[in-house]
Parts: structure tokens; C-alpha cells; sequence
């Protein structure tokens, strides 16, 4: 009676690792930038009131909604104001909720594609199909589809779509009117803190999800979804039936937060430590591992490039030696790859070269 | 391409609702009895701790896992472990885990029922199916579908089965092989304080959900499935796809409040102010709308009973004097009533007083 499913890899790896585990496989933020200190701070004044225990509005509260809209209105010059968002338990519930609110049976996605998202999109039954080129678009999309991107620092492949592709894309979707659901998870994370314009901007029917999870912390589950107001108001009767609301005491925290914290300044900072120990992963890769290739990522938390050897095996060989990374055909729908992810942000410099070298010995074995 | 789902009617409500509404409609606890301050000082010790911010497994965290399993091994006599509990993010959310995990399309439910739980089943285009009486249940219930209870002072009804009514369901249920998902978010909330046993633990086949929503607070949204080892553990891939895992800072918040606090002690007390606010309501509605027909509940959080009005015209028109209740037919798949559910515990005497004054004025006009 029970679905056969499987279980993420990565999260399984999650569920395996112990303090003993040097791991490159989740996509864990470097928990020594999490604003511990002003979170703390700000949680004083949220339990000062106690709505901040008490059931909300469905939507999200309304002073954090506006602040995420001023967010788009200012850096990407994206008018946008608080009807447009809705609050969500993290950004990978904006799956199921706009899935579940839409009556499309194919998402059609890039090869390869964010694993939590192909788990949403598995589990209500979905069918998914996958694009390496973005002209093949023209033949995949239609009417009754969606598009899923994830136009910056993209997870896995760590590829940002230029500003002229993002023109390509959006004229086809005009074209074929299909729904695109925008993955923004890591839009703030360039390394020289610039940002892209996101595709949705020129696409109206679009849903632009983003999160706090890499730029502020992912334990507090907060995620929204940005799209017109009357999209946004078609989502609600999906998101209360989850989980009613996300928690209350989460959204007025982070509300807080961005009341006394410069938002931006802190994502500053965390790029800079990210580059840094992009930096020094490439430079172990090179020195350990020469065969593994790779192209250096502008931005975000990963590393991905192409092995001579069958990836998966030695994912299952690394795991042996306590290292962990992700195989890159678990990101794929149904291909066999030797590609490979590795995160750099939640590891010390001194166990990014111990894991490397580990590994290096099991690849020269 | 939009669904037509219809939003909760009493999601809408609180939405339609502000400061100057006397409201009896939702489900919500009185915000005196939040332990703000207990939680206060457990967050200053939470937030010692990095990990709190970070993501964390899916199941939930070990040390939680196992307090909520001491709860059903020492109140309810029903040998639970932490492998036997998956943390969800309110108790909401275990609806659309267990159903995206099972192959059933159908759920038998109580006449009325729990206007949450049926829009998580609608959500996801499963029929279903209502009964009056148990003895119902031989024909209704097949290997193939699930039947949903609440067992304790059900929602809207505030009726509680019998030990003898649970022996003739779970016998039922024994012989037909439903699954049975058994909702005890109010197991707890008996006015003298007593306990009785979940038709779960003498059927194995079942998910038994809890919530801290009524006896802590619900703006955490922190809930829990408790099953079978096995049972619990094909659940995780619909978990994780849902939100990765729920919130790991409320997680680590309500573990470290249940450290150092006696948690029966408070639900005692709120039992204890609880049982005031229902005779203070039941003298109310025999002094200014005797014609209104109830029983006065054993526990929980509301007064259910009918009128000899529309009770569909009758909110609605109570509305506009900013009085909100909830008529009973929403709480029905497809069936009008003229029925009513009324909250006790959100609202002051003084304000349960005024609205149901109000209400009579409505009512004998």
C-alpha cells in the first residue's frame, strides 16, 4: 500500500554522516556566518509579544512581506509590492504549493537539475523532461507546461544563464505561454556581489521563489514565492492546506532581524569567506586531483566538474573513507554521468585539503 | 490553468477579520497561557548553539523525537521509541505527508469533520466519504482506503468515543485492513485532566498525529506523527520533498522548553482556565439564546450545537456586526446544517459575553 519512493541521496547521506564525516555532499551554509548574536537579540523583542506564539495569516505577516517586496522594487528595479509574496516553510515547499495549484502535468527542467526539486515534482506524480540547450525550449514548452530554471549560480552545474540568454528564454516562454517557476535560492551569492536581472521581471506569468536560507539561516525554514497578486492569491488555498501558515514566531524573528540588521551587508561578508574558500577548494582540486575538471562558479556554495572515473562508485567508496560528496546522476532524471558537486561552504579550509587528498587516494587506488 | 479550490472558510475569516472582531471562529488558544517567558529563556539557550540555525534531518531532531515518545509510552501505556516518531511542521502538514506516501484514494471520515483535514484531502483529488454511525465503517472501510478519526473532543462536534466505541472501531478496522490516521490534537485537553487510550495502540496499521499547537503554542507550528518504525520511515521521501525538514530552531526550542519545564503542569492549568471559559459560554447562550441546542463538551476548545436558523445566513449577517463563528455546514463534504461551531478559549468573558449578546440581537431579529 505504500508508494515505493526514493529517498533523496543527498538527505540520505544527511541522515548517514556524523561528526566524523568531512562532507561536501548537502548544501549547508557555513554555520560560523549565521547572525547568531542579532538573532538572539531580535528574538528578545519578538517574545515580548505574544502573537508571535499564536496561528497567522496564511499569506505570511505583513511587515516581512513588505520588506521581501522593497527587496525586488530596489535591486532588481522589480516593482513589487506585499500582495505579491507569500511566506513560505522554506522555498522548497513553493513546489508543492504552486504545483499543487495548477492543473500542468510537466515540468520541463535543465540537465542537470536542483534534486529537491525533482522530489517535488516526483512525489505529486509529475511528469519531468529535461533541456541542455535553451533552443530546445522551443519544441518542449507549451500552453499546458511549466519551466523550472534556476537562473543563478544554477545547483548543481553552478552555470549562470548572461543576461542575453535570460532575453532567449523570456521570448520564448511569451511564445509558448508556458509557466515558469524561477528558482532564486542563490540570486545574492555572487562573489562580487552583483546581481541579474531574474527572468521573471519580463515574464509575467512567472513565479520567483527566493529564501533566507543561504543568506541568513536555512534552520529557520523561510522561504516566499514572488509573483502578481492574483497568481499569488490563486496559492492560498494549497498553502493553508500544508501547513496552515509558516510559523509565526520564525517570520516576526527574521521581521525583526531586518528591522536593526543591514540585510545586505551581511550577504557581503559571507561572499567574501565563500570566495575565499572556493579559491582554496580549486586549489586543492588542482594540486590532489588534476584529472577532476571543472570550471571555477562566480557565486554560490558548490564546486562541479567531471571525473575520468564512474562518479557514483566513488561516492560510495568516499562515503567508506568518511568523505561525502554528491555523484552528479542523482541530479539527472534518468542519465548515467561521472559528474560530481561538492559544496565548499560548510567545511574548515583544513578539512576541504583532508577530504581532497582522501580522496585523491581512493581515485589513484 | 489554475485549480478552482475554494480557501478554508475559516481561513477566510480570520483573513476578513481585525482588532475590533469578537471572534469565535478559528481554532485559536488564549495567548495568556503561552509560556513567553519559559520559551524566552530557552531560546537564550538554544541560541548558544550554531547547529540551531542550521538544516538538520528529516525525521527530526533525536532529542525530541524521544521526549514525544516518553509522552506515549508513559500517559497513553503504548511502547513508542524516537524511531516511531517523524517531527512535521504542525500537525497539518502529516495529512499530505502520510497521503502523498500511500496508494489510497479514498478517506472515510466522521459527519462533521475537521475542515482542515478535508481540504488537505481535496487538495490532492481524493473522494471523500462520511459516516454518521460506526457500525457504517463494516461498509465502507476496504483494505484499500483510510479511515480518518478524531478521537478526542472531535472537531467541530466535541464529541469524544467511548473505550467501548474505540474497541468496536479498532475491531473494524482489524478485520478490514484500512489504514487508520487517528488525529489527537486535542488528546489532552480533558477538563478533569484524564486521558484515555488512542484506538492506535490496538491497531497497528495507524498514524497517531500530535501537536503542540493547543498545549504550548501553535505559532511554531511544530507537530508529530507517531507509527510503526517501518510505517514512519516511508514517509520521509514526502516529508523531505515537502520542506526538507520542519524548522530545526523550533525543534531545539520546544525540547529545551520540555527540559525545563513540566509540561502537564501547564496543560493542568490551561484545562483548569479552559473549563471556566465553557461554562462561561454554555450560561451565555442559556441566558441570551436559549433556542441555540448543545451539550457542554468534556474538553477542548469548543461549544457545537444548532439553531433553529440558518446558521449559513446567520454568520454571515453576524459578520458585518463583527461577531465571527463558524456555521456547521463547512465542516460537512457536501450537506447542509444549520449547525455551529463556537471558539471558547480566544476570547475574554467579558467579549464572549458582548458577542453573544450581539448574536441574540441577530438572531430575534
Amino acid at each position: 500500500m505504500y508508494k515505493k519512493n526514493k529517498r533523496s541521496y543527498i538527505r540520505e547521506i544527511l541522515d548517514a554522516t556524523d561528526e566524523n564525516t568531512i562532507s561536501f555532499a548537502g548544501g549547508l551554509p557555513d554555520k560560523e556566518f549565521f547572525p547568531l548574536l542579532e538573532l538572539s537579540k531580535a528574538s528578545k523583542k519578538v517574545f515580548k509579544n505574544a502573537n508571535c506564539l499564536q496561528y497567522t495569516k496564511s499569506q505570511g505577516i505583513e511587515s516581512l512581506r513588505e520588506k521581501i517586496a522593497k527587496i525586488y522594487t530596489e535591486k532588481f528595479d522589480f516593482p513589487t509590492t506585499k500582495d505579491d509574496i507569500l511566506i513560505t516553510t522554506g522555498s522548497q515547499q513553493a513546489f508543492d504549493i504552486i504545483l499543487k495549484s495548477l492543473d500542468c502535468n510537466e515540468i520541463i527542467v535543465e540537465k542537470p537539475s536542483y534534486i529537491g526539486a525533482l522530489g517535488a515534482f516526483k512525489v505529486l506524480d509529475k511528469k519531468i523532461n529535461g533541456f541542455n540547450k535553451i533552443a530546445e525550449l522551443n519544441d518542449l514548452l507549451n500552453k499546458k507546461n511549466i519551466l523550472y530554471t534556476i537562473s543563478d549560480y544554477q545547483n548543481p552545474s553552478t552555470k549562470t544563464y548572461s543576461n542575453k540568454k535570460r532575453e532567449k528564454i523570456s521570448k520564448i516562454l511569451d511564445k509558448k505561454e508556458s509557466i515558469l517557476i524561477e528558482d532564486g535560492a542563490y540570486c545574492f551569492l555572487n562573489f562580487k556581489n552583483k546581481v541579474k536581472d531574474p527572468i521573471s521581471k519580463s515574464y509575467r506569468n512567472s513565479f520567483h521563489l527566493g529564501s533566507f536560507s543561504k543568506i541568513v539561516a536555512p534552520g529557520l525554514r523561510l522561504g516566499w514565492i514572488r509573483a502578481s497578486k492574483e497568481n499569488i492569491s490563486s496559492l492560498l488555498f494549497a498553502k493553508e492546506s500544508l501547513d496552515l501558515h509558516t510559523s509565526t514566531f520564525n517570520q516576526m524573528l527574521i521581521d525583526e532581524y531586518l528591522n536593526s540588521n543591514d540585510l545586505f551587508k551581511h550577504i557581503n561578508k559571507i561572499n567574501k569567506e565563500y570566495f575565499k574558500k572556493m579559491n582554496f577548494m580549486s586549489m586543492c582540486f588542482k594540486k590532489y586531483i588534476s584529472s577532476f575538471s571543472f570550471k571555477k562558479p562566480k557565486g554560490g556554495m558548490f564546486i562541479y566538474g567531471s571525473f575520468n572515473e564512474d562518479s557514483m562508485l566513488l561516492a560510495k567508496e568516499a562515503l567508506k573513507e568518511n568523505i561525502a560528496f554528491v555523484p552528479g546522476e542523482v541530479f539527472y532524471i534518468d542519465e548515467k554521468s561521472n559528474e560530481a558537486r561538492f559544496n565548499f561552504t560548510n567545511t574548515s579550509c583544513k578539512d576541504i585539503e583532508k577530504g581532497i587528498k582522501t580522496l585523491a587516494s581512493i581515485v589513484n587506488k
